[in-house]
């Protein structure tokens, strides 16, 4: 990953002394772009709160809603890590003093992006800390190398719409090249995370090296089909393209309930249902936020009469990516 | 293929006694689309008359310009076969007599889609010569029949291009699901045929049942770039994913210079080259007709140089689809 050789100018007296900023949570794959699309929801998402010290270094003060999870090393703190990275890619880690307050708003291992959010919330923290001496752009590689540290791979289709909001394209990685799609007014999505262990590894694991030609031309057929339909807020063609016949079939397996929850959610009206990232978590693709709001409240209330607790959340596809809180 | 069960009146007052009528020649693939995109050029293309005659039934009354490949035989003849199909489907193969004069325009086994030319051009003029009674969307399986009768196969990136017109993406076939993507206004196709023999059916069992998935996502990857750039009429962005990892690799193989003539259309700058369908023929996509001119014309130098025959076509990519000519 090249991180870019820009030659930036640091203001001293322009740094703030502390900031507060969220990241939203994303939905990998966006069901028929496995790897290349994802898009970002209004809420959940994480935050993080920044505070320029006087000694030098970046340090985690404390970190709220991860159950005891990650890490407070800074060494090994995602969100930590990618602020070192960035400081010293500006070669001030010798000179700038930074704590880290993070606070997940959405739960690890979901398949929701979490480790994305935080990367990103800290990138970007960090740079509005700094008066924004890398572009939104600029901050990508970075967001990805972030995401190589949290997961040991370099993925960009959570990072990518966390920091760029809305439905991105990752059209390939030799460079990074992302592509913003266009979000139909009336996109909502409607999640449910099944609180059951899904490790990503395992998920991706699964996956076979080798798929048929057929399939593979299925699938995009359906993806160009999906970027025409967000064209043209063509909703009848959106629903027709969102399905995934190459990796739902096996990591369906890993999720319980996966089909039924999937009739629930067609049942309901929405436009598609799928997995999202490497799952656990689910997402009905709908227009509205009725229909989004009832398919999600169907599912839910599913796996509650088959005693599996889950979390919801009903939202937008976002289109901001990641905003100041203050 | 479901033909549709639609009942059609026929006003046989308003049945023309002839009818001539152009259908484009087309580029299936456009190089990162393996069997789901193709589009239309202006030229070449086929070129059929019709004629009502007294006598019942469908003849072919002469074909131009195939140097006598093609069968004369009504039921073995694509052309007449797919328009004896079309009167039988609306109920007429006893009552109307219809003679046809086929002129090629173009060469067959080219990889430009001549037996899809010759089918759209027929159902094309027999459609119109009875008032219209389908729409062009009802045309298209059709269409496909015939592609299944010459070919052996019904695919549908050349037949849809060639009756629909600009760009189109097949997103899937259970049912035909057909798409008209937007052409932006400065796009050029350069073409050479190198006259060398690459039949349709080899250049289609070469190619690997399975792919590494890897590769598949580089190539829906790209393939969601193209329709983004399609619909931002964003030339880099067209050219940055017009790649083909997957197809063109085994496919180059047939082809004599093809690297070579890679390399020169790239120089000469075009956005993208690579074949044609399953080959032979080449092409050069470029902004601007210049560009395309000068790609194919540096291409053909080459081929004479390596005394190769070839033939060279440079067109815009065409909007209208078939026309009636008179």
């Amino acid at each position: 990953m090249e991180l870019g050789k820009k030659q930036y100018q640091i203001d001293f007296s322009k740094i703030l002394d502390q900031i507060r900023v969220f990241a939203p949570a994303t939905v990998a794959n966006m069901i028929c772009g496995f790897d290349v699309l994802g898009f970002a929801v209004d809420h959940p998402g994480d935050e993080v709160a920044m505070y320029r010290v006087a000694e030098p270094g970046v340090r985690i003060r404390s970190i709220v809603g991860d159950e005891g999870r990650l890490p407070l090393d800074a060494d090994k703190n995602t969100v930590s890590a990618c602020v070192k990275m960035l400081l010293s890619h500006l070669g001030l880690q010798e000179e700038l003093g930074v704590e880290i307050e993070l606070t997940k708003h959405m739960p690890i291992g979901s398949g929701l992006g979490s480790s994305s959010a935080s990367t990103v919330a800290g990138l970007f923290a960090i740079n509005n800390l700094l008066g924004n001496p890398l572009s939104t752009a600029e901050l990508m590689p970075f967001c990805v190398e972030g995401e190589r540290l949290a997961c040991g791979h370099g993925h960009a289709d959570n990072v990518a719409p966390a920091l760029m909001g809305g439905i991105t394209l990752i059209r390939g990685y030799n460079p990074l090249d992302v592509i913003k799609l266009p979000v139909p007014d009336e996109l909502y999505a409607g999640i449910v995370f099944p609180q059951v262990d899904v490790p990503t590894r395992d998920a991706r694991q699964l996956i076979k090296e080798k798929v048929l030609l057929k399939d593979a031309v299925t699938q995009w057929g359906n993806i160009a089909g999906l970027i025409a339909g967000l064209y043209e807020s063509d909703y009848d063609l959106i629903s027709r393209s969102m399905h995934d016949v190459l990796i739902e079939p096996t990591r369906a397996i890993l999720i319980p309930e996966f089909y039924e929850m999937k009739r629930i959610a067609l049942a309901a009206g929405a436009l598609s249902f799928g997995i999202s990232g490497s799952g656990p978590s689910v997402v009905a693709i709908a227009r509205g936020s009725d229909i989004a709001e009832r398919a999600a409240t169907e599912i839910q209330q599913h796996l509650t009469d088959c005693d599996i607790d889950s979390l919801k959340y009903v939202s937008a596809v976002n289109v901001g990516g990641p905003k100041v809180l203050g």
